[in-house]
């Protein structure tokens, strides 16, 4: 894409897209279902996993996140960065999305580390908001392993049974 | 440097350089080798872990990373973050990014992780296209371990494998 | 965050807070103690893990970089993503930020991984410019395992011992 493309972007539209997806992705490893939910569109539509699972409207969204997700002893990590993001109108947009993420789930015991791209469609309230109206992603790889397979492993810190403290000396 | 020092800057070329730097990374984990190749100017130089890996020249480069990288049993994940763009002219950048890699070698049976810091430059051709003219990087470190070392160790989903979907539920 | 509250907000400022975030954090890794005293106000105060670690001051806060982690053998990746940035004035602003890292610790023979947010204050001086005054994460979670752990688990390169080359073949 060429810089002369984006003649017609606000540089702030830009920016409030991006921190759009930022925030939902930290209200995600927060347990922050309200702030999640305040990132869909009422009507939004979610695909992981090449359609794997799949959740329309914003509420099956949230309760499709909430039932996997609601644990304290599942502690997350989602990481999204290389934003390439395209404004089709001035209240219309996409996105492609690198994603890395880590699972510690102590209850099963495993550890699930991945790689994938989202690809995300987002639309601009009458409120001046933007919000997801459209998200999924396709897996690169992912992987999981017992976390009984390495001796020795140790959880030192959690936001949620440590207060987000360390335990340990660093 | 000082928001003032960025006063000639055009913020859409600036986003034109980060966005060339994501695709790039973006089309090495998907083998999308005609998108590498159209990352960088035809006579760019590649210089990897400092000079132990060097390219001359668009088709040498996207040679080596095909050589390299080129089987679907060679899963990658290259993340580039924390931007230090520069501009020396209107069409002359130069930036430097942190990199975290991690790549599952199912032939070789061995994980790979590492992390470095590149060191890139940028021209933009009479076509107002950004283009990588010159690209490498530093180890911070890099490190292997062989996957049945960790035993229970499964690959749950792959671009190619399973077209991206995972085959368990999480 | 609605595009249209950023209407005060120059970009280049916005871009000069994210780049003193991302000049901090290579400089850490690469271990550069000048360049991180650089980021700092003179009473800059640090609170890691939740208050677990504090430091007062930019002098007590390289001194105390510099006895966790100025050691050839110590190698770290940390990296900041998710920037979410707010001024408050032309010359305030604080920023949110998730972190992930890696501490290959070879001396004490153990590999450390976790994720946390950051919540930092920025104030740019009368030499224009951005410094951080205030810095300090809670953790989502952190982990650390004896290398010892994993059979075969071997460093590739690193920047000191390997000049950041790398000694096999990719």
């Amino acid at each position: 894409m060429k810089a002369e493309d984006m003649a017609a972007w606000d540089w702030r539209d830009l920016e409030a897209v991006k921190r759009l997806k930022y925030r939902y992705m930290r209200c995600l490893d927060q347990k922050d279902w309200e702030g999640v939910r305040s990132c869909f569109t009422e009507d939004a539509q979610a695909r992981y996993s090449a359609g794997a699972y799949a959740a329309d409207g914003r509420d099956a969204i949230v309760e499709f996140l909430v039932r996997a997700m609601d644990r304290r002893s599942f502690l997350t990590s989602h990481r999204v960065t290389q934003p390439e993001i395209e404004f089709q109108s001035a209240d219309r947009a996409t996105g492609v999305w690198a994603l890395d993420d880590v699972v510690v789930d102590l209850d099963a015991g495993v550890t699930i580390r991945g790689a994938a791209f989202y690809e995300d469609a987002y639309r601009k309230g009458a409120d001046g908001v933007w919000r997801i109206c459209r998200t999924g992603y396709l897996r690169i790889y992912e992987e999981r392993f017992p976390r009984a397979s390495l001796p020795g492993l140790e959880l030192t810190a959690s936001y949620w049974q440590t207060g987000g403290r360390s335990r340990i000396e660093v």
